[in-house]
């Protein structure tokens, strides 16, 4: 596997763009992804409750399709809380991009991102639309102008991409995704795309996003907020030549590598720009009973409040972090957790069997001041681990969020 | 029932006191609270796996001893994971109050509150309950002492009484409790105790207190990290002189609703003075098909950070209500959820069915304005409803939680 630049539109017949259609005020507010022939669509999608009408939508298209042929995103407006006229808007947006790409309407994927409970402006989106598929393009710089579109609060576009091989042919697969807030995947992220040139059928394609999400995207939070509008979307138009993957053999498990390369730094990108965030927190839990316990404590620890501001204010105050362990609901032994932090200053033991050890606070301090910061928690029972990664919380995402709207 | 003043010490029998004994580097530090007489004790206390030593100890106390007779009370450590030596310190802080006062070592509740991983100074704390022995007194002043002793990052002492009358004697229940950080109860809070001169069994005190913290105490969350250290203590000493009550009769009844009054405005103090908080956030549910529903949603809307936020910011943000109801794990039909918001400044109606109605943006954000704001769901399809207690997210939580330590 090689990691290459580029993102959602690197893999051999793809397209995107990325414009400024009139949603937002200044910035870029819509993107199209587009293969040029047929692809099998797999998804994950929100578990909330109430469910954006894209996200309606998609879960349908990739039930129902044979097969998807474009992506369409929009940032300002998320087409939540929006009743009837919410699904009549987000039909009538695919159905744009349907006839301007001339293809089926139930091989357009819709996704939206933005306030919740303002109806979508669709005559600005159906001019937008006409727009992007003028400007469809190939390339990296297409998949770049894609991954601005669809950003809301990100400070910065996510993209990654790698290539490996199957059956002699090099695969490419490559993707986006936006946060920064409202991020606590569950099932899918706020918005991703990731596309690929691999020949596979749509059931193993599903089946390899559904199990790569479960400790890529799912393992990450900003702030334990998860979105009505979580959409990950994978696209595989077979290119690359190789012979159709419709087994789980050695190919199959080369695919999911690279899928899980690609998502894992999606994800790690998506907690790193956290609203506000100034440092990448990841923790790791080993030695768990069950793979669910590591998981659940893990994620416990990043997305507990007190933690995150430690984490801000490069303080080892880690009673929170086994406080944060305690109130998971997992039960386990405290008395015997080993606790270790590590970044590129060092690395340290905090505690050994519950209590701390004589650690230097100012050498801890030094550690957690780096921009990309682990821990580690030892329940030395088991063999289960998990990775969860979140971010620091700090004055500006208090900033950013009181007046997100405003 | 009648609101009087006073506390922990209004009660008939009741002595307090708070000094300053040297834990800290400069607030009073250390309370006592003491019945001159033998009095039945109840207690809920954390469901954090991490238990601090004094919970183990309080909770070995209300299962063993048939009465208590002493509460003692530190700020500054709170001999959570501290291993055996954090036994032996909390037992050697019971056995100094035992031999000042005279009393077994089975009638003192002990409880701690601070950083979490430090030993207790136990000898610090010896010199202190010799001083706060000597110091005891009754009368409110002796209350509020106590009340000031037991703050962290609290900007207010927090205390309430009520009399009421069974038999014909007047009964007196007064309470103290402490915030404001890691508050998120789960079957007590960080530190109550509320004493009362009624003649009660003590299995219905236990009883009439495990039942009320499920909607006072339990209904309140800061920041949803559930303490180690949380414990709140109920104490009947039956110097009021009413025939004891033995069963669930009406005047049963008349202490379930005293005790919740006292309960309710202590859980509220502590919500509104939450870290950094500018303002009491109550969320009401009703119209919820069960009792566990509306409080899990309640409870939902209360902890998320993208809520509170909206709430600081004085924004009527509702979508993000919505999406934290709709990620609760409840079901519902978010396509009938109406949503209100009131203060003193008025009340308005933001969604009806799930959807915007026409309102005013600018009132919304003056009703949100105010010093304490409700905001009430209904899901009009059954007749449950819950009242859960929160407080806005700012800056200043941010900087108290960055730097706590230090």
């Amino acid at each position: 596997m090689k990691i290459i630049d580029g993102g959602v539109a690197a893999a051999q017949g793809y397209q995107a763009t990325g414009i400024y259609a009139g949603i937002k005020k200044k910035r870029k507010d819509m993107a199209l992804v587009y293969s040029m022939v047929p692809a099998k669509g797999a998804g994950t999608f929100t578990t909330n409750v109430v469910k954006a009408a894209p996200v309606k939508w998609d879960i349908k298209v990739t039930k129902d399709s044979e097969f998807v042929q474009a992506v369409v995103l929009n940032s300002g407006v998320a087409n939540a809380c929006t009743g009837v006229v919410g699904d009549v808007n987000n039909e009538l947006m695919a159905k744009a991009v349907a006839e301007a790409m001339n293809i089926p309407i139930g091989a357009v994927y819709t996704a939206s991102t933005g306030v919740i409970g303002k109806q979508l402006p669709i005559e600005v989106i159906q001019e937008g639309i006409k727009l992007l598929a003028t400007e469809l393009q190939d390339g990296n710089e297409a998949g770049t102008l894609a991954a601005e579109a669809i950003m809301t609060t990100d400070t910065y576009s996510k993209e990654y991409a790698v290539s490996f091989v199957v059956d002699g042919k090099e695969v490419i697969i490559g993707g986006m995704a936006k946060g920064s807030g409202m991020i606590h995947p569950n099932m899918a992220t706020m918005l991703g795309v990731v596309t690929t040139d691999l020949a596979i059928s749509k059931e193993l394609l599903q089946e390899a996003l559904s199990a790569d999400v479960k400790c890529t995207f799912n393992m990450i939070s900003v702030d334990r907020d998860t979105s009505t509008n979580d959409s990950l979307l994978l696209l595989a138009n077979g290119l690359a030549g190789n012979n159709e993957i419709t087994e789980k053999n050695a190919d199959y498990n080369n695919f999911c590598k690279a899928l899980n390369t690609v998502t894992t730094n999606l994800a790690k990108k998506m907690a790193a720009d956290g609203e506000g965030a100034t440092k990448l927190f990841e923790v790791q839990v080993v030695g768990a009973n069950t793979d669910e316990e590591a998981i659940i404590l893990s994620k416990s620890i990043i997305t507990s409040n007190l933690v995150k501001t430690a984490v801000f204010g490069n303080d080892a105050n880690w009673g929170r972090i086994l406080c944060a362990m305690g109130y998971s609901g997992v039960n386990f032994d405290p008395d015997q957790v080993d606790l270790y932090i590590e970044s590129t200053d060092g690395n340290l033991k905090l505690v050994e069997n519950g209590m701390a050890t004589d650690y230097s606070e100012e050498f801890a301090t030094q550690i957690l001041s780096a921009k990309e910061v682990k821990a580690t928690a030892d329940l030395k029972t088991g063999k289960a681990t998990a990775t969860a990664w979140g971010c620091d919380l700090t004055y500006d995402y208090v900033k950013i969020n009181a007046d997100y709207r405003s």
